[in-house]
């Protein structure tokens, strides 16, 4: 067994990450960490895992094989010596994803960016050699994963992109703010950020493909699909080929079909799911790509893609304890 | 013209007196306060009023012919004396409805209960001729508004009753809590509170019914419904007599139909109007009778009604400014 | 393995359990029948499942060790013919849960009425031992399970009670039908039927209280809650001890609190899962036991009961293939 | 009074034409028709509009000044020879609002191609003067409205734009149909159509702008936001200008402001409005123009602007009867 510790586990993360932890049948969890919630059971910040016998603590001498550290964007480079060394780190925050100089340009300063070449980016579909070998290891952002996986096969071929996100209000994480309460944040459509968006950094750094975000909050809890739109001559079929990399992989689905229902990925699909579904559409007027991408943002776009992560470190078959088939409907 | 002031204007209730008395053409606003806020334009707060050319401030030396105060419950009495004698004073909060003991018994202590008695409780269908004459109105809470309307017809006939509310999110008001994000107040039934709920003692002064509410919170934004229960022996063609006295009243909707889409009040109906509607059934087997009341709790249940009590106290039209039918499908 | 044909698998109870048998270690799925989409992939009804290598036949000719009806009310009695005798049947439909007595009074007349004996009842925490030696299984009913497990303790001490539903649209089916469409159902409080609804029969026969069912409709894709409201003399300590019994069944989880945050069960807390949520309350002044009960309803409410009944009988773990904790948040 | 008649009133455009008609100071509703419903009270399908004492006929035979045609496209041209000479008519439907040439691309064979240049298009901000004189008008589609409005000031000067589209579920229609059914409906985003819509025919007759349109719904039952890309050279502060022109026109607000709560246009905050709220923002480093655009489709997008054609049409104050504030939060 694989003694696994999560460190901030009282965000949605850090929750999600110990509801698969506690199913997965390779692992014991020996510590989550909350300074808040210190002390309280596990249910009064999860109510879903009522009945796990475990408490928060803000004790962190802790006996573990894998940390996780699901503490807040920033936080991760202040406490990060106090594990060093002493077990895998897998780390969910943005501070060791990208390289010191785009971590300037979209974050600003880095406290410890001697460290940042020592992690190895977390997309196994794309390093998962590296993976395999890698004591540190930064797990990608959500927004980030869906639009990697989408672009990666046209790396080379695609130099910008035009990214429409619809995300949901977990991504937002558990904190309380006016513009985040039910009446506030239901039925809306709201502009997060025009352009700019902080999670470019990771796309341009995998696909070398300058990608321009612009992020709308929709009313989902969970959940997010990203529009990709590029100029590109081809065909519906050499777009189809061109995901054929993906067809071994445990958790990509191209969506592609013919007659009937016409689907194309939805987030409503992929829920409770490590799965990320991609879809494609060629506009031959005008010569366009329209690439679309969707994933549950706190599976495989946070703990779900943390813990395949894990097994590929241990050297455990990638699915173990995520083969789970979405709920539908939901 | 009317001048009006509303004292509080940044909640939810605030918000939608400011934006009913801007399109009522009897009513001139001349002042909308908050602390927070005080020199931000209105729609900083409340995006629907962009165009408005109002401000917060937080003087209270305006001029005004009638004061709504819509602030929290316990603000108003603390704050009711600069404004007593200079205006008629229409209060949301919870302050001066009940009768000091009954203020006791659910709230607790109370800094100014000689005024209690000078108030009016601004219920149009019960109290309309006292409030023509009154200089205090205490306006009824949304909750209490939907259940005493429902019940009135039975008082004296009646002794207990269940109440099961279904209430949305504005009632909580804009105030930020972690209950209260969308993650975690999204696709909720959530028991507020499982007995001894404090709208209890404006049904109990008004109908001398023991109501005994449960009140749930459902995926609203807004809008109420409250089922009602008690035993009686009575008859279908019976109890829809005892809402003929309702016939006339211009917010009441009394819904009775055969035949073909059976329809029952529901808050889906009212959004957006002044009106509560009403619907009952009759459970011959069990000797029961069942309410269904159903209103927007912004409107009826609290904006809505403090106009129609304005527009009473100053001898107007009542339904002036407020005819507006409900918003469908929304 | 277990073989096992889902009949009606295009519905979303059937969908729910292609999904959960897809996922269980000892199943094998042998057939999932539907005469509307025969020859279409799974995903063509249910786009989770992409991936599944199934498809739809409305062949009957299968090889099973077990069955499934998953087939609306009224069709089992009408097919069930066809699959006697071959195979262990779990029944999802109302057919053959109550008493012919009872069918007559709250559904009509029955086709098969001889078969009705040789069915038990698939409620696990009151029928185990029965349904360890069943050949035939009929499912309960979604709200019943929700009421009969809160109600069970009660039995022989309790006549009646009032039983207020809060209840999601899946619960409705997959059928096209003007007042489900998004408009429609989205955003509603609906009294679906305020009084003598069909569940209520099963919850007789299996706890002898005359529950009184009100369902409202509310915007929930999945999961209910169910309010019971009756009079008793007794103590919150005393309701606890009668929950004891309890304490060791793998899918009850019983609610109860002091300090912090006090939840009450929610249908938001046990999505996803087989959990059913219960809890209580006592109003001391009124005499009144209030208890609460949350599912999913296409899990315990339906599939995973199944499932759990199927388990039972083939002499697995009880919790085999139905031990996901509850996704949060959703 | 202005004596108006809605053709198809039982669809949701033709509710909110009646919903707006009834409460309009200088309008009498003499007819509103529907095959289905005819004989029926008004509120058995619009039940916000209880009390209004209207039934459905299926009678042309009315008198009227306006006849309003929300019936289905491809309907319009099929029936309103019934109608030509004896009234202005405002036609709702698709099928008069663009060139021969255009239709014959978007949609097909036209039956009444001798009409189409009778008609004018009822865009009040780009054609009033030839409203002012019009017999007939071509009300425009929800989609196109918004995005023609934030394209117009840019005509001559971009010549495509990437339009990605969030809808809602009343757009759809008040029409039976699985995919639409509250299960599957509800969280979504779903890709409607990849490329290649329909609505793009008006933008480009608009505004010379090949506008490239993907539709995603989401889960709003009103509204609808258009996120508009397109290169350019310029500012933000030369894009503000361009909108000046939209200074003094009542029903257009533009959104922009500096410091503390950035907003950018949402639909939440013009629901129950004929407001089109546009905002925009300059992507200097990849010299991209990014325009977004919220309106109410029944509304701005479908009722509201037919009644503000209608008020150009017949002398009056074009906001008569459409001066609603957004009802907020909803």
């Amino acid at each position: 067994m694989i003694k696994a510790a999560v460190v901030g586990a009282s965000g949605y993360i850090g929750g999600e990450l110990v509801r698969l932890l506690a199913m997965h049948p390779e692992v014991e969890i020996t510590a989550i960490t909350s300074r808040r919630y210190a002390g309280k059971k596990v249910h009064k910040v999860h109510p879903n895992l009522r009945g796990l016998n475990l408490r928060f603590t803000n004790d962190y001498n802790f006996d573990a094989d894998v940390i996780f550290l699901a503490v807040p964007h920033g936080e991760s480079m202040k406490i990060i010596d106090e594990f060093l060394g002493s077990a895998k780190i897998i780390d969910l925050s943005a501070d060791f994803r990208v390289s010191l100089d785009l971590y300037k340009r979209y974050y600003g300063e880095h406290v410890k960016p001697e460290l940042i070449d020592e992690f190895v980016y977390g997309l196994p579909e794309i390093h998962r050699e590296e993976i395999k070998k890698a004591e540190l290891i930064a797990n990608p952002g959500c927004n980030a994963t869906a639009v990697i996986l989408a672009l990666y096969p046209f790396k080379g071929d695609v130099s910008e992109a035009i990214v429409d996100l619809k995300v949901s209000s977990s991504a937002g994480g558990r904190r309380e703010n006016v513009a985040s309460i039910h009446p506030e944040r239901s039925h809306v459509v709201r502009v997060y950020k025009a352009f700019h968006h902080r999670h470019e950094a990771e796309v341009i750094q995998e696909t070398n493909v300058k990608a321009q975000f612009t992020v709308h909050s929709v009313d989902l809890v969970r959940g997010l699909l990203a529009t990709i739109y590029f100029k590109m001559e081809t065909s519906e079929k050499d777009l189809y080929k061109m995901f054929f990399r993906y067809l071994k992989e445990p958790f990509i689905r191209i969506v592609k079909e013919k007659g009937g229902i016409q689907r194309l990925p939805d987030p409503k699909y992929v829920i409770g799911s490590n799965f990320v579904d991609i879809g494609f559409a060629y506009d031959e007027e005008n010569q366009r790509v329209i690439l679309f991408s969707a994933l549950d943002n706190l599976i495989k776009g946070g703990a779900g893609q943390a813990v395949q992560n894990m097994n590929i470190a241990f050297g455990l078959d990638e699915t173990l304890g995520l083969s789970y088939l979405p709920v539908y409907p939901i």
